[in-house]
């Protein structure tokens, strides 16, 4: 996608051996890039969340199991060596956050697919080769997510006579920033944009952590598409006024039942959708999927986070320039106990359908299966 | 209601003659009360928020009144030359909130009682006892709320086989200091607390402008009742795990057909109340019933406010005392456009009953004309 008109993955691999990423901490008031050169720096980008997102957190983790490798071959000499080195190195890595499934998944792929080659060289070029096929992967399948998931905008165009824009609520941020390219929720709106049908996207702020107002809100601008943040709370009351075509959002989980574990807050954007009768998407790649649960209200743990994450708030500082700095405000009346649940579960009949790397399905068990055959 | 272990109105009358009031605009962080002398300071005091709320916004202007008129039997001579200033200064009150209807009735009322006395003398002391007045039916019509609503926690309490808490969830600040004492949707909770009623309320922070988040945790801190600080986004999981028994909110206008229009966000929890099955209640007293309007989603108009609302946040400095001050910081993308409807209108059909001073209604014109048979 597009960054003041230059074309940007999240995560990329440079000529002199290092890993090229967009540092997400500053945004969206600063851009910045960052050169990998070691494991040890690879961690730190992941543990204090240079990188954050699924599909973005896997590709990196194939990037640095590559730095590991050329690191652990300048360490050693011979292939027992090598293994032993690029092992423990991949733990470090892999402590680093140890709930996020893609990191996992990434690092034991490069083990069992690059680390299959029969010499020290041949390893670390594999693994450099797969972690530009675990990027590209990730990349093609939000791509195709677009593909299909434009169809569903383009229908809604032609319902409305072709008289746009088509008005798009998301919440959260499953944009490109969180995955290579393109994004899940986001990528049948840069499809749909690309294609030259009229859409305006209504951020969802999202709090807490404000992943719509600073991470949604810059991509979509930076790429050129018409969009407007509202507060959480203002969505309903949209789709009452008819304001609202179609709601996008990506999710952290769904189980091959259809209940979509996604942010906080996505369950009151669906109640909503089915109150006024407007379609309610969820865009994901296959490997979000929970082949394992059924019922996603009951068995999805639903993560607790810091109340701090509620309680304070980092913005910029409303000064002149250059003393514009980011700051920390507290938020909350002082002494008072604050909760944070991290997520919540959207039933599967809230869900008008899933958009996936292989087409649109209906969000229950006998759909998802028909699609994906082989699981 | 108590702050810091004393008691407090929101409005209160000074034997010096002066009127004095919480002043709001540094809440939570600092309790400060004014005391003021004059009709300009008044309309300062109005314009700049330091009251809020339309039972306090009435109250205080009812007490701004009695300053007046004090103030143009001090420059006049005869009846005529009073009658005259007062009603230039009422004027100059009535200019500052434009769309405040509970100040144009709080000046309307001055005029229509007080001002029909005989001489100077006269009025100016029935102003006085008539802003008195104004507060103390506020104060007293809340109190009724309260007594009323209280019915309805208890029989949860029972319900649970008397094992507590009751969690209520409540959004925005309907509390005692939008009003003069207990408020609106907290005085059947203050009723319950000090009824011995264990009571657990969670507290939506209330983008924008977290009303929630600064006012009603503050308050209910103050009187010490047990509650917890929540996002918006995060209400429909909380009532999915069964962690909510009962919703009340306040209102700033509801039709005499029972549809409620509140701050933005209110509609999506009374559609996550209605899929959960959680009663959902909404407190007022009689003055904020419209009427007129038939048809809350037709007719109410919203009012949209200025998206610095949502994108810029006052907190307090994290830094070390005593250097902590309140600073705005930008929160939202640089270019993005905001958009900030300040209501939504929760249709009767998800409102389960109306809390007022004469008691607990239905939300339909049969029953709320039951109640008030002289409208």
């Amino acid at each position: 996608m597009r960054v003041d008109g230059v074309s940007y993955r999240t995560v990329w691999q440079n000529a002199n051996g290092s890993v090229g990423i967009i540092d997400q901490r500053w945004l969206p008031f600063r851009f910045e890039t960052v050169e990998v050169t070691s494991t040890e720096q690879a961690c730190l980008v992941i543990r204090e969340m240079y990188v954050r997102g699924a599909g973005c957190i896997g590709a990196f983790a194939g990037g640095a199991m590559w730095l590991a490798a050329q690191e652990a071959a300048s360490e050693t000499d011979t292939l027992e060596a090598f293994r032993g080195a690029w092992g423990q190195k991949a733990s470090q890595l892999a402590g680093t956050r140890p709930t996020a499934v893609n990191l996992q998944w990434a690092i034991e792929r490069q083990f069992e697919e690059a680390g299959r080659a029969e010499s020290v060289e041949k390893i670390v070029s594999a693994s450099r080769t797969l972690a530009a096929k675990i990027a590209d992967e990730d990349a093609e399948w939000c791509r195709q997510i677009g593909q299909h998931g434009v169809s569903v905008i383009e229908k809604i165009f032609d319902e409305k006579g072709k008289k746009g824009p088509v008005n798009i609520l998301t919440h959260c941020n499953a944009g490109w920033l969180a995955f290579v390219d393109y994004g899940s929720a986001t990528a049948p709106i840069y499809e749909a944009f690309e294609a030259g049908i009229p859409v305006h996207v209504w951020v969802d702020e999202t709090r807490p952590r404000n992943q719509g107002a600073r991470l949604t809100a810059w991509e979509l601008g930076q790429h050129g598409v018409p969009h407007t943040v509202i507060v959480d709370n203002a969505g309903g009351h949209l789709m009452q006024r008819g304001e609202v075509d179609l709601v996008i959002t990506g999710t952290d989980r769904t189980t091959h039942t259809g209940d979509v574990a996604n942010k906080i807050g996505t369950y009151l954007k669906a109640l909503a959708a089915k109150d006024n009768g407007i379609p309610f998407y969820v865009a994901l790649p296959s490997s979000t999927f929970d082949w394992k649960m059924k019922d996603g209200l009951e068995e999805v743990p639903i993560e607790e986070r810091d109340g701090s994450e509620v309680g304070v708030m980092t913005g910029l500082s409303v000064e002149l320039p250059p003393k514009r700095e980011e700051e920390e405000v507290e938020i909350v009346a002082p002494g008072s106990p604050v909760a944070n649940p991290a997520f919540d579960v959207t039933p599967r009949r809230l869900v008008t359908g899933l958009i996936t790397e292989r087409g649109i399905c209906e969000a229950n068990e006998e759909a998802i299966r028909a699609l994906f055959p082989e699981k």
